[in-house]
């Protein structure tokens, strides 16, 4: 079962493939997408949905795991995450690979066992799971695998290998 | 001259395609694009997605204007909205069509001429300026076909018209 997590942006879309195997989770290929800031949006959005496609196609997820909203964040950055946010959604549904959605405190949850754990502690948790020699740079990409993980790990993924119906 | 004004939601995504012709203005074709509530969002993207494009294929607008977002409404809404908005970019970037943004203040100032305009009076006028018998309904309708009349009436789609630059 491979899994993808992804941390959405404007700027910086972090992406992490990963495949679980039993109660293993292997690390497959993770980084960024990125846009230029005075790339007009709607290319910006183009090459988002682009590179995703492209992920997609090359690494085949079976199913994608992708943060929810940031409340503290403000609303024209929510709108922007957003946009970013639906390209990369629409790219995983045109594909059928379903899509879940996980809550920061979730994603940490999983990750520590701590719903408020620092983002210090998720990305060494990060690192050890996945056995790397570094923390994945920039924040991005380390969200994006904590995603993956979590994603990994939930109930409702391992509910659906074995073919239990999700509702 | 054919312009797409689009109100963006999740639930009902406002579209209208007007013609400026010389001074005139003609609508085309106008409508809305509905998903369902019940629906996972992946595959409503997936759907407004898919109607975008079947709407500009059709239409061929030579440009898009889009209402920027609504302070007002909360990030949760904001990042809906958002995802809907990123979709439509995406159809609108992959057939070259250029977007432009306008605040709610710009189409209301556009459209009845202040900017501080009820709802109501935005309507009377787009249903005034475009010869209609009735203000189009649902509202995301008569918003849509607001910020098209506001798109075809502005400085930067005269100038791009006389092939004066942009920047």
């Amino acid at each position: 079962m491979r899994v993808l997590g992804i941390d959405p942006g404007i700027a910086i879309v972090g992406f992490g493939f990963i495949d679980k195997i039993g109660s293993k989770l292997v690390p497959v290929q993770y980084g960024c997408i990125t846009t230029e800031a005075r790339t007009p949006q709607e290319e910006r959005l183009k090459q988002v949905y682009e590179s995703a496609c492209a992920l997609m196609d090359r690494y085949k997820p079976d199913t994608l795991g992708i943060e929810k909203l940031f409340f503290n964040r403000n609303v024209t950055t929510a709108f922007s995450v957003g946009q970013a946010r639906g390209v990369v959604i629409l790219a995983a549904a045109q594909r059928g690979i379903p899509v879940m959605e996980y809550t920061p405190l979730q994603v940490k949850q999983a990750v520590v066992g701590y719903g408020k754990a620092e983002k210090r502690q998720v990305q060494e948790m990060v690192k050890m799971l996945l056995k790397l020699s570094a923390i994945p740079k920039p924040d991005d990409v380390a969200d994006a695998l904590a995603v993956a993980i979590c994603h990994a790990h939930s109930t409702v993924l391992a509910n659906k290998i074995n073919g239990v119906n999700r509702s």
